[in-house]
């Protein structure tokens, strides 16, 4: 049996991984260069700079790392945060959740601020957390991917610059989707995804790390409990060390970066802010399609992220069985979409229209297919 | 500027990445599946299944990380060691530092058993400090690439086991290019790399627990550090939870996961015996071409790994200049060897014929360079 028996056609409506661009799969199957060739050097410079774009950001420091979402996650904040030291993280979903976890398995103090899941975090009792607990570093989620809500920065970012703390960020589905603005906005540290809006496999944690953040780092009192996930090492390779020579670390994934590169030059091209138009219209497109149907979005309407919408299941779906339909829309459909996760299990669908598949066609395609199966 | 552009064909034989076939980069160019979707599912079984044969292992707890094989390390280590556990470390070459090194941020109290790098280690030492210090385990590497050298394994596993300590194996740069015979050695952790012997690009990094192993994770006392890492975690995705469903924990990285089906179906047609005595045959080629150029081997014959030659650099080299003949190879004929790192950076030259490129046509393709050059 080979890999090449023909795969499934998948319309990826999920969480992620959405469906990768042609352009971007062509590229992954180009031949390989050495991760120190200077051809290939060359190329993460310029996927660095595409990132650079993406983020909003002139930050040195930014790199896609050579593993998925959740490792820029635990980069992030394994970097920055020392045993005993004291982080506010804000839950109101799956992800907050996971920032809490992880910091807690970096040996920080947690103090967490929840909001109801579908909500927007508080920023007056994340404000008071971060006045009381005078933490190191304040941790939240732009685009809670288990929610679809989208957190407005400004506000909890400046309450925590006000205090001193560094400010991380979790723009894992809304990077090239939305805008992000690490700079104005005031972030230390933020990663994302390759496999949402950016319309890439999944493998890659493009992440940024202001100055401030990297200044930290250099001056731990103990080192990071990651090596592999370790900033100052990373540094080496990514940014070259003594005459900007770049210094072995670990093998960088030069398929998945050329796959990145192209990714990047179609944002690049489209430009963000029509990518951004693109995304607020379909979802646009979805909501008004869906609620004919009985679906009612979870999420108020100025809270919403464009890129993963989540909708309530009527008793249409619940009748026949959330995983029944959802089954049906891969089986007879080729469309996936996502299951709620934690509490909103078997209340939500998770429905993405993400990178290339913001557009009217997948709109329909599933909303044709919800037609047939529930009529 | 497009990554399109064509990109300059090299002949990869450095330390790794090597060369991967065409039928993996095809299988990477395939059109995402999610990474819950049954049909994904069935082919990372797959995976698994074929890594077990590489590793010579019924271990139930085989299956790809998703990151580099240096995460593969860090996983093995995190995974087994809790802060103040003891370990035995078997230096000699990079990797053997490294090891050391993970261990050491992990929390563990690490006892290292050094050798020359370029020689093997003492079964004899390792053995007596086992005994002083009955470690919870004992971790050295079988290939270590920095130095070309092959590791005798049972020895070192026998006395680990026989002191009840747990023994971790880097096979990074051995998977199936070496016979590795986990169950037969009596291993508890291992981990390897797709980008070597596999022809894979580099990305995933396969590793295989035994359940004595998993036994001892199911009982730490304290979270693994590492959250991405955390083997419990992966395992409600790689085996499944209750009922065997699996239970999302990260992002699968879908392309990387087609292309190492993709080169393992090779690996399995092609037949591990095959496979080996093509690597030590292109290896003796190698080493025939390179002598009378006034290269000779660092590694004494019997420990010679087949799949990553290192050679002490003649005076035709050195009155050049190392990295300017390097340099050469690469620009006017495309080819990549690797340099030496650590103590032996200028002195010796890594040269890799891993995988597809383990063939009489690489070398000659190298040999007929070399000589062009140093005429």
């Amino acid at each position: 049996m080979s890999i090449l028996n023909p795969l499934p056609e998948r319309l990826l409506l999920g969480p992620g991984p959405s469906n990768a661009h042609p352009s971007v799969l062509e590229a992954m199957s180009l031949p390989l260069l050495g991760h120190l060739d200077p051809e290939f050097i060359a190329l993460l410079d310029r996927v660095k700079e595409g990132l650079r774009t993406c983020f909003g950001t002139a930050n040195a420091m930014t790199l896609p790392i050579s593993a998925t979402g959740s490792a820029g996650m635990e980069a992030a904040l394994v970097n920055l945060l020392e045993p005993g030291e004291s982080v506010v993280v804000g839950i109101n979903g799956v992800f907050g959740v996971r920032m809490a976890e992880v910091a807690r398995r970096a040996g920080a103090v947690v103090t967490t601020v929840e909001a109801e899941w579908g909500k927007t975090l508080d920023a007056n009792a994340m404000a008071e957390a971060i006045a009381t607990t005078k933490p190191k570093v304040v941790s939240f989620v732009h685009a809670e991917t288990s929610t679809g809500v989208c957190q407005p920065v400004e506000e909890i970012a400046g309450a925590a610059r006000d205090a001193g703390a560094l400010v991380v960020l979790d723009c894992v589905t809304s990077l090239a989707g939305r805008p992000v603005e690490l700079d104005a906005w005031g972030i230390d540290a933020a990663y994302s995804g390759t496999q949402k809006c950016l319309s890439c496999p999944p493998g890659l944690s493009p992440v940024s790390f202001s100055d401030r953040a990297i200044d930290v780092v250099q001056n731990r009192k103990t080192p990071v409990q990651s090596w592999f996930l370790d900033l100052s090492l990373l540094a080496g390779y990514y940014q070259g060390g003594d005459g900007g020579k770049r210094v072995y670390h670990h093998t960088a994934p030069i398929t998945a970066t050329y796959g990145l590169a192209a990714g990047l030059d179609r944002v690049l091209e489209e430009g963000l802010t029509n990518r951004f138009v693109r995304h607020t219209a379909a979802a646009e497109r979805l909501v008004a399609g869906l609620e004919p149907l009985g679906f009612t979005p979870l999420v108020d309407a100025a809270d919403r992220l464009p890129m993963l919408t989540s909708v309530r299941l009527p008793e249409s779906v619940r009748s026949i069985g959330d995983g029944d339909v959802r089954g049906r829309l891969l089986n007879e459909f080729g469309i996936e979409v996502g299951a709620g996760l934690g509490p909103l299990a078997g209340e939500i669908w998770r429905i993405g229209l993400m990178g290339e598949n913001a557009r009217p066609e997948p709109v329909d395609r599933l909303l044709e297919a919800l037609r047939k199966i529930l009529d």
